[in-house]
C-alpha cells in the first residue's frame, strides 16, 4: 500500500486521547495534516501508513489534548500581584480604580500577549475570556494562534470601552460581526453578572446571544453574599433569576457556581450550560469550594479555569486541575471524589464542551483540530512510573506533572512552542513593555497612597471639591442645654428633626493637628410622619487650624453617602486607630449677622462606666475657602455668647 | 580598610531575609565563609568589604533562606502514584502490603536519593523525616549535603526494620548515638501515632527522647475518625492523651493537627511544640483543612510539610506554601488569613523552628548556616513586578513563583544545585535503579491482583491454608423444620447456641461456577448468661464442584475475624455485585458414621415483599483436601435422608 503524505507525525509517545473511550496508547502516534488530526494509533502502524514532512520523537513523553482554560480575564496579567490577601470588596476597590485609569486597547493587547505566552508554556491551547476591548484581544489571540471563546463585556455602568449598556451592545454586534466564522476565534458576549446589569439589560443580552447564535459567558453564584442578595432582592436562586431573563436559553458558560444547589445544577445540566470551576480564585478570595463532584453527578458540563491573574496569580492549568482534584475531596469529605482521570477530563474535553468548543478541541480524535501538548514525564518529581494500575497515568499527569514539563504545544496544527521555546509571541518585547506599564501603575498607586484625599478620589472615581468650616465646640451644663432651645427660637432659627448619630472616626494620619479623619456616620432622622430614616454618611475631614480653645477651622474633602460598610473603609484605609461616639442631636439652621449657621446641641448618653450624660454645643459655618470660613469666626463667637448669656 | 577574604559572595539580588525584622534588601548581597553566613547587606557595601573566592551574580533574582519541609517520609518517592484517589484505609491496605514486601535498607537509600534530588530542585534545604532504616537515610542525606531532623520509627507492631517495640527502641538508641552532634543530621525518634503504640510504649518513647535530648516526631489528630476514637477510648482529645504519656515534655514535632481545638493549640504552644501542616496530603486523603490561622493566633510554632509522595504526590514546597495560603482562606471564610508573607514565614523560619532547627536555619542571618536558594523572577508567569506595595515581593514568591524557578540551592555553605544542575546526587543512576524497583513492585501488584486469594493474602500479610467442605443444602417445609430438633437429638448431636446472621456476599469474579465470594458475616450468638455477643467474620470461598442438585463441594481460602468494616472490603475488592441475607440459625455438631458434621436449620425471615418465612437445612463436613471432602458425600446424604425421613 502506498504511503500517504502528511504534514506532521508525532510518534513514540504515550497517547492519552481523552476521547469517549479514554484510549491510552503506549508507543502511540498522532498524524496531522493542515489544522486537523488525520490519524491516531500505534507508532508502527502510523509509520507504515504515512510519509510525514515533519516527525517529532515523543519517546518517554505523553501526548495529550491541549488544555482548556474555561474562565479567565487575560489582560489582568498586567495587574498580577498588585494587591493580594484582601477581602473581595477591598480588592475590587483597589483594582477597579487601576482598571479605570489604565485599561485601554493597548493595555489589553499587551496583557493578552503575556497571558498567551504563559498559557502556551503551560500547555493551554483554548481559553474563554471575559474583558473589555475584546476585539483587540481577538486580534492578538488569532495572531499568536490560540483558540478562544472571547466575550465582549456588557455591564450596567461605564466601562473602559463603553459609556453605557447601549454602547456595549453595539460593540458586541460589531465584535461578533468581525469574528463569527473565524477558524480560531469564537466570539461571544459577557454580561458581567446578574447584579451588575438590570433585568432588562440581562434579557437584552440573552436575546442578542440567541439572535447572533453565540455563547453567553457570565459570573454565577461566586459568593454566598451574592446568593443571599439574590434571595433578598428577587426571592430566587441566582440560576432561577438568570433563567427568568432568558440566559439559560443561550449557549451559556456560567463561571464559578460555587454556591448552587442541586436544583440549579439540574437546570444548568438541562440547559446544556457549561460551568467553569476556578478553584484557586475561589480559595484565594475565600468564596468557597464549588460542589464539582455533585455537579458531575447531576450531568453538568464542567471545565476548569484559572480566572484572572489578579486572583490566582498565574495561568497554570496543571496547578488548577491538581487543585480541583484536591479540594473536591474535602467538599464532601470523600477521597474518591474527582479522581485524577476525572480532573484531567475537566481540564480537557470537559472544558472544551463547557466553553462550547467540544466539537473542535479537548480530545485527540480523528477529524478534530490538532490542539495538543507533549509532556515530559522523566522529571524526578514524577518518577518512577508504575504500569500495573491503568489509572496511574492520569495520576502522574494530575498529581505530579508540572506545567514546566510541557515540552511542545500545538494549536490548529501550528506549533506554538517547541522545546519550551515560544514560536509566535515576542516575549522579551512584551516583558519589556510590561515593565513600562507596571511603572506607570506604581506611580498611580504612589499618588493614591500619598494622601487620604487621593485614596478616596481613586475609590469613588473622581476628585471632589473641598469645603471648609469654622466651628465652635463647647461643653454645656445640663441647665445651659435646657435653655438654648428657648433662646435660639427668639433668633428665628429653624428647628430640624431630631437626629441620632453613631459616628466612627478612622484616624488616618496621626501627625498632630493635621490628622485626617474619615467619619462613618450612621444617622437616624425622625421625619414628619414619625417614622425614622437611617442613612450612612461618609466624611473625610481634617483640622486646618486651632484658632482658639474650642474654635477650629476644618476642611472636608468629601461628604456624601457611604455606599459600603464601615468594615470596607476600615480595611481600605487601614487607620492607625479609631474612635466611636453615639449622640442625640437637636439642630437649628439660622442666619445670624448675615451668616448662615448651623447650631447643634448634642446629648452624649451616660457612659457604661457610670459617668453621667454630657451636653455639647456646636456652632458651624460652611464656606468654599479657608479664608471665607475664617471670616465667620467673630459671628460664631457672638452667637455663642448670646446663647450662653 | 583592608578587604577580608571570604568563600562566596552572592550579589545583586533582592535579599528576602525572613529574619525577625523581615528585611528586604534590593540589590542585596550575602557573604559566606565555610558553612556560615558572615554578612548580609547592600551589594556595594559587601563588595567594598570582602574579597570572595567565588562570586554569584543574582541580578533580577531573589535570595531566600532554603525552604524547610517540616514533615515527610522520603523513601516513599518509590511508591509515588502507585495508588491514588482511595479512602485512607483502602489506600493503606494497598500500600502497607507493598511496604512489607519491599522496604529494605537499599530501598530507603534509593528512595532518599530521589527525594533529596527532588527537594533540592524545589529549593528545600532542610526536612523532617519519619520512616524505617533511618540510619541509611541519614547516610544518604549527609552525603548529599542536606540538613534534616530524621526520626527512627517506633511502632506497636512488626515493621520492616524492627520485629517489636523493644527492638525499635534499641535501633533508636543506636541511631541517635551514631548521629548526635553531626553538623547536618539531627537524630530523633518517631512513635508513629498514639493509636499505633500502647500508652506504655508512648511513655517509653517520651522518656527516651528526654534522656537522649532529641526531638520526638509523631502524627497528631490527622483525621476526625482518629479524634473520635481517642474520645471514645480515652475520653480525651489527642493532645491531652499524648500529654498524659509525657510527649509534650519532649521537643515535640506534631504532624498534621487537622482536628485540634483551641485548648490543644494552647497546650502545644505552651510546650513549644512544632506543628507540621500538610495541606496537599490533608486534602488528598480528605482529612480536612487544618486551622492554621487560629494556631498562629494561639502562638503555635507552625511549619509546612509535603508529607510522603504517596499522598501528595510530590515534594514541592512552592506548591505546598501556595496551597497553605489558599486553603487557610476558606477555613474561616476570611481572605486575609495567612497572607503570602505569613505563608513564606511558615515555609522558612516557621518550619525551621517547628522541626527544632531554628537556631541553625530558616532565615538569612549573620552567624546562621548558609542554607539558601536563589530564585528566578523573570518568568512570564511572574511578570510584571510592582514596587509600590512592599508586601508584593511575598505575593510574587508565594502565589506566582514555581519550584522550577529555583536556580541555585546551597546548604551548609555547599552548593547542591547550580543553574538547576544537581551537584551531589547521581540522579540518572538513581532514576535507572528506581525503574528496577518499580518493575518489581508492578510484578507484585500483578500477582496480588491476579486472584482474590492473593489479594486477601497481601492484605493480611500471609498466605492462609485452604479448607474444603462438602455441603448439602435443602429447602424445608415449616413442618420438616420443626421436627428436625427432635430427630437430631436422638443422634447424640450437641446443640449450639442460637445464632443470628447477616451475611453480605461480595461476588468477585462472575465467570460461572468458579465465582469467588467474599462473605462478610455479622454473627450474634446468645451465650450461656443470656447476653449476646456479636462478631464479624470474613470468609473467602468458591464452589469447586456441583455434585448434584443441592450438593456442592466448596473451598474456603480464608476464614477468620474481619477486622475492618464491610465498606473497606467493598472498596478494596471492588466486587461485580453483592448479595445480602439475614437468617436465624439453629446448629448442632455431631459425629455420624465417624464423620464430624455440622447441621444448621436456618429460618429466613419473611421478606418485605410478603413472601412468608422459609427454612433451609444445611449439612456440612470440613476437610483438608477436596478428595477428603468428597469422600464424606455419602454420609451427608445418609444423614439428610435420616433427618427428612
Amino acid at each position: 500500500m502506498e504511503k500517504k503524505a502528511i504534514d506532521t507525525l508525532l510518534f513514540g509517545g504515550m497517547v492519552v486521547a481523552m476521547n469517549p473511550t479514554f484510549d491510552v496508547i503506549s508507543d502511540g502516534a498522532v498524524a496531522i495534516t493542515g489544522s486537523d488530526i488525520v490519524d491516531i494509533g500505534r507508532t508502527a502502524d502510523l509509520q507504515a501508513r504515512y510519509t510525514p514532512s515533519e516527525t517529532v520523537d515523543c519517546t518517554d513523553q505523553v501526548i495529550l489534548p491541549g488544555l482548556v482554560n474555561a474562565h479567565t480575564h487575560i489582560p489582568m496579567t498586567l495587574l498580577r500581584g498588585l494587591n493580594d490577601d484582601l477581602r473581595l470588596d477591598v480588592w475590587l476597590g483597589y483594582l477597579m480604580a487601576v482598571e479605570r485609569q489604565f485599561v485601554t486597547a493597548d493595555f489589553v493587547r499587551l496583557g493578552a500577549k503575556l497571558a498567551c505566552a504563559e498559557m502556551i508554556q503551560s500547555g493551554i491551547t483554548s481559553f474563554a475570556d471575559m474583558y473589555y476591548f475584546e476585539d483587540e484581544i481577538a486580534q492578538e489571540t488569532a495572531a499568536i494562534g490560540m483558540r478562544a471563546l472571547l466575550g465582549q463585556t456588557a455591564i450596567g455602568f461605564p466601562t473602559p470601552d463603553a459609556a453605557n449598556h447601549e454602547e456595549a451592545l453595539q460593540l458586541i454586534r460589531k465584535f461578533v460581526a468581525n469574528w463569527q466564522g473565524h477558524e480560531l476565534i469564537q466570539p461571544g458576549l459577557c454580561p458581567h453578572a446578574w447584579y451588575t446589569s438590570s433585568p432588562e439589560q440581562l434579557a437584552e443580552c440573552a436575546a442578542l446571544a440567541k439572535e447572533l447564535d453565540v455563547p453567553l459567558h457570565t459570573h454565577v453564584a461566586e459568593t454566598q453574599f451574592e446568593v443571599d442578595n439574590c434571595h433578598a432582592q428577587h426571592g430566587t436562586t441566582v440560576t432561577e433569576w438568570i433563567d427568568k431573563q432568558g440566559l439559560l436559553e443561550t449557549k451559556l458558560l456560567a463561571a464559578h457556581c460555587v454556591h448552587i444547589n442541586r436544583h440549579e445544577m439540574d437546570m444548568l445540566a438541562a440547559a446544556k450550560a457549561g460551568i467553569a470551576h476556578n478553584p484557586s480564585s475561589n480559595l484565594k478570595l475565600s468564596s468557597g469550594i464549588a460542589p464539582v463532584a455533585e455537579m458531575l453527578e447531576a450531568g453538568c458540563q464542567v471545565g476548569i479555569g484559572t480566572d484572572g491573574t489578579a486572583s490566582n496569580n498565574d495561568l497554570d492549568m496543571f496547578e488548577e486541575m491538581r487543585l480541583a482534584a484536591l479540594v473536591a475531596k474535602v467538599k464532601r469529605n470523600d477521597p474518591v471524589d474527582l479522581p485524577a482521570k476525572e480532573a484531567l477530563t475537566l481540564a480537557t474535553i470537559g472544558g472544551a464542551k463547557a466553553i462550547h468548543l467540544g466539537h473542535l478541541t479537548g480530545s485527540l480524535e480523528i477529524g478534530k483540530r490538532a490542539d495538543l501538548l507533549v509532556l515530559n514525564m522523566d522529571g524526578v518529581h514524577n518518577w518512577p512510573h508504575f504500569h500495573s494500575n491503568p489509572e496511574a497515568i492520569y495520576s502522574r499527569i494530575v498529581y505530579a506533572a508540572k506545567s514546566t514539563d510541557v515540552a511542545h504545544t500545538m494549536c490548529h496544527g501550528r506549533w506554538l512552542m517547541r522545546d519550551r521555546q515560544l514560536l509566535t509571541v515576542d516575549l522579551p518585547q512584551a516583558q519589556t513593555d510590561a515593565v513600562d506599564v507596571a511603572r506607570q501603575i506604581d506611580q498611580f498607586v504612589q499618588w493614591r497612597e500619598s494622601s487620604p484625599e487621593n485614596k478616596l478620589a481613586a475609590l469613588i472615581g473622581r476628585e471632589t471639591p473641598d469645603t471648609f468650616e469654622a466651628q465652635i465646640r463647647a461643653k454645656l451644663t445640663a441647665g445651659q442645654a435646657s435653655t438654648i432651645p428657648t433662646t435660639i427660637s427668639s433668633l428665628a432659627a429653624v428647628p430640624q428633626p431630631n437626629i441620632e448619630h453613631t459616628d466612627t472616626y478612622l484616624i488616618l494620619e496621626s501627625d498632630g493637628d493635621t490628622a485626617h479623619q474619615l467619619r462613618f456616620r450612621t444617622e437616624t432622622r425622625s421625619n414628619d410622619t414619625g417614622t425614622a430614616e437611617t442613612q450612612h454618611i461618609l466624611t473625610l475631614l481634617n483640622q486646618l487650624d486651632q484658632i482658639a480653645a474650642g474654635l477650629t477651622l476644618g476642611q472636608a474633602h468629601y461628604h456624601g453617602t457611604a455606599d459600603r460598610p464601615l468594615r470596607f473603609y476600615r480595611e481600605y484605609f487601614t487607620p492607625d486607630r479609631e474612635i466611636s461616639r453615639t449622640k442625640s442631636r437637636q439642630q437649628w439652621h439660622l442666619s445670624y449677622n448675615d451668616v448662615d449657621l448651623v447650631v447643634n446641641v448634642d446629648t452624649v448618653p451616660a457612659a457604661e462606666s457610670g459617668e453621667s450624660a454630657s451636653y455639647i454645643l456646636e456652632i458651624k459655618a460652611r464656606a468654599l475657602s479657608a479664608a471665607e470660613a475664617k471670616a465667620t469666626v467673630a459671628v460664631l463667637q457672638d452667637l455663642q455668647q448670646h446663647l450662653l448669656g
